[in-house]
């Protein structure tokens, strides 16, 4: 593992001043190999499924980690789409003339070695290793132990494609080993080898990773968003967003998880919405006033203000106005995504502005909290930690910057 | 403690939400106050500077500890000039409109609540808490023992300040006791209620805080800084470089603590440096090459290469050009400050590209390596860690962002 470390440490010095053109020429050759194992990765990929059944692995499980033909065109995609973005590296973000004639500049570089340690979803092999390497950083990689043929699979090609383009195949490793000490190691940081170690996975996963971590971390522990459906919602639109918000897909950490309704909306307004979410297929586990609403509605535990479902269940609960839908998202959000539906303006600012989560929206769904979506391409999570980064987590984010200050002979007095 | 720690977070929502305006009136009346206690705080400090010498500290303590008519007056002076920054809570970093029409911000928000822990200067007292409440944060603060009662009397002044003009005095704390275990309950975040540790002081706190944070932890480990005097550097402006980057002030972060020579630099040159430093009154260490320039060089041992000696002792070598220097500083800096002196711009640009440091120079002083300086305002100290904030920390530096969108109804497909 020390060798590992070694090894992206000094791969990651040369990544650093690679031109953008080296990079997506790696990228594009990663692709030509990714496809061109696309029966072999399958295969493999078939295995690793049948493995997991017998050994009684949850089909929700089996599911994440099954390759399909459409999920194979979606890795090889994410290739082209990741060499399209624009490098972060090397920009200037600021630049400053002293009155001492000192030109100071800002710089976006690398972070330098990232650790990414994922569960099942074997295309984050892909995304990740993609996304660090735009960004200019070395990555080692971690994936779960029952996607560890897969994973291998296709680090195989993405290693084949960085040779074919003359880079080293340093600045993409995969751990060879489902050893548990090997994640206990690179939380350790490999003797200084590691910047920063970004999880992906469920909320157990993380929580290990924050806890034990002695490098920085950048993770989301779980996203449990709201949507408030004021009393100065357009009906037609609030049922809209919170249908979408819930149901659109209810496994991404965008899904919304709590409904909240102002107890001033008109009762129309409020069946309307909670009767919508039933119609379509979801449980509606309310507090005592939802579920006069309607006999469906089931009663919520205290449990269920706090939890992520990602299954067609919501929580709801009726609010004092936005005053109310601020604090119930204080004392129970995770400080993800949450929407208020209002056409009262007044309304609208005090929620964006006193919510303290990553993603604040007025009008839209949840489900929008997509680096994608947000412009910024593709993302490697989103970030419901406060510091370096924020919400979706792109190439971007992925750097980090240095001042770079040019004299004449400058001196201090 | 984890009373504290509870008033601070709901402190730091109510500043979030402050104006520019109530914070800089707030700043004000905090001068007020602080110099109505002037004399009573003089009296206080001189107490806690004769008991620090019946206990037998340093002579370096006291003097960090002492509060002179002269820094009594800077520290005053600093508030007006933190209150004088522009506010960064609030601004628009960045600003999309989307194709389906979503417009999307990234604003500045505070952090939220940060601790600051320091050693023996009492200033910190004051540049703390003025730079934390600028940037909408509030701050608990953990001083060192000796100097408690200085910090308490000038934290009350801070406080009362606070209160003249209407805001909380939970904005800004002080930890009312020197219990060691205030500091673990500190690093363990209590609770949730802490965003952020900043450590400021010695190496060994900065290393103790870092192991046992269970938050994030912003801080400068040492600042071993190098200066690089290429063959083709301007003789009189090494000189001059070399000299102001050591001797202008010994114990800042930004001095420089080795420096490097070509070995393809002419004998003059080499020697007019190395005899500058000497003439000053700076003791070289230098390598055999180096100690044949002067027999006043003394032989450096392992240890003096990545010692921060922060006194008038400076190493000294002879490296292989651009590239011995890039592979010395990357061998034994610690990522905070270097420089290099040459005419050549190819390898100016070289060195500025691949040093990975915080700042790094082209032909001006490593004492430069300060926000006043970097036309930042007063900062809270310099990060040598990569993630978050780099080189200097101010106002700015002392938020995070949020990203804010404003819809029509919009839903995700």
């Amino acid at each position: 593992m020390k060798e590992i470390g070694r090894l992206a440490r000094a791969a990651s010095h040369r990544l650093a001043l690679l031109a953008s053109t080296d990079k997506d020429a790696a990228l594009s050759a990663m692709r030509m190999r990714l496809e061109g194992g696309r029966e072999a990765i399958l295969a493999i990929n078939a295995r690793d499924c049948a493995e997991a059944e017998l050994a009684g692995q949850s089909a929700a499980l089996i599911d994440r980690l099954r390759i399909t033909s459409l999920r194979f065109d979606e890795m090889t995609g994410a290739l082209t789409a990741i060499r399209e973005l624009d490098d972060p590296v090397g920009t200037i973000v600021v630049e400053r003339r002293r009155p001492n004639g000192l030109v100071i500049q800002r710089r976006r570089v690398p972070i330098g070695v990232i650790a990414v340690i994922y569960e099942s979803r074997p295309n984050v092999t892909v995304d990740a290793a993609a996304l660090c390497l735009k960004s200019g950083n070395a990555v080692i990689l971690r994936g779960g132990s029952e996607s560890f043929e897969t994973n291998r699979a296709i680090h195989r090609c993405l290693a084949s494609g960085l040779a074919d383009s003359g880079l080293t195949a340093d600045a993409v490793q995969l751990v060879p080993t489902t050893d548990r000490d090997a994640v206990a190691m690179l939380l350790g940081g490999l003797d200084g080898a590691i910047d920063l170690v970004i999880p992906r996975g469920g909320a157990d996963l993380i929580a290990r990773v924050k806890r034990d971590a002695r490098v920085p971390v950048l993770g989301h522990m779980q996203g449990n968003c709201h949507v408030y459906i004021d009393a100065a919602a357009d009906p037609a639109m609030a049922t809209a967003i919170a249908v979408n918000s819930k149901l659109r897909r209810t496994g991404i950490c965008g899904a919304a998880e709590t409904l909240l309704i102002d107890v001033a909306a008109e009762e129309g307004l409020a069946r309307g919405v909670v009767c919508a979410l039933l119609d379509g297929g979801c449980e509606v586990r309310g507090d005592a006033q939802v579920q006069l609403l309607d006999s469906r509605v089931r009663p919520a535990s205290d449990a269920d203000w706090t939890t992520e479902f990602l299954a067609p269940i919501i929580a709801a609960a009726r609010v004092s106005g936005v005053t109310g839908a601020i604090e119930h998202v204080a004392r129970h959000g995770s400080g993800h995504t949450e929407s208020i539906v209002t056409e009262d303006l007044d309304a609208a600012e005090r929620f964006l502005a006193e919510v303290d989560s990553a993603i604040v929206l007025h009008n839209a769904s949840t489900q929008f909290a997509d680096g994608g979506e947000f412009g910024m391409g593709a993302e490697i999570g989103i970030s419901t930690d406060r510091l370096h980064a924020r919400g979706p987590v792109g190439v971007e984010e992925l750097t980090t910057y240095k001042y770079v200050v040019r004299g004449s002979g400058q001196t201090r007095r």
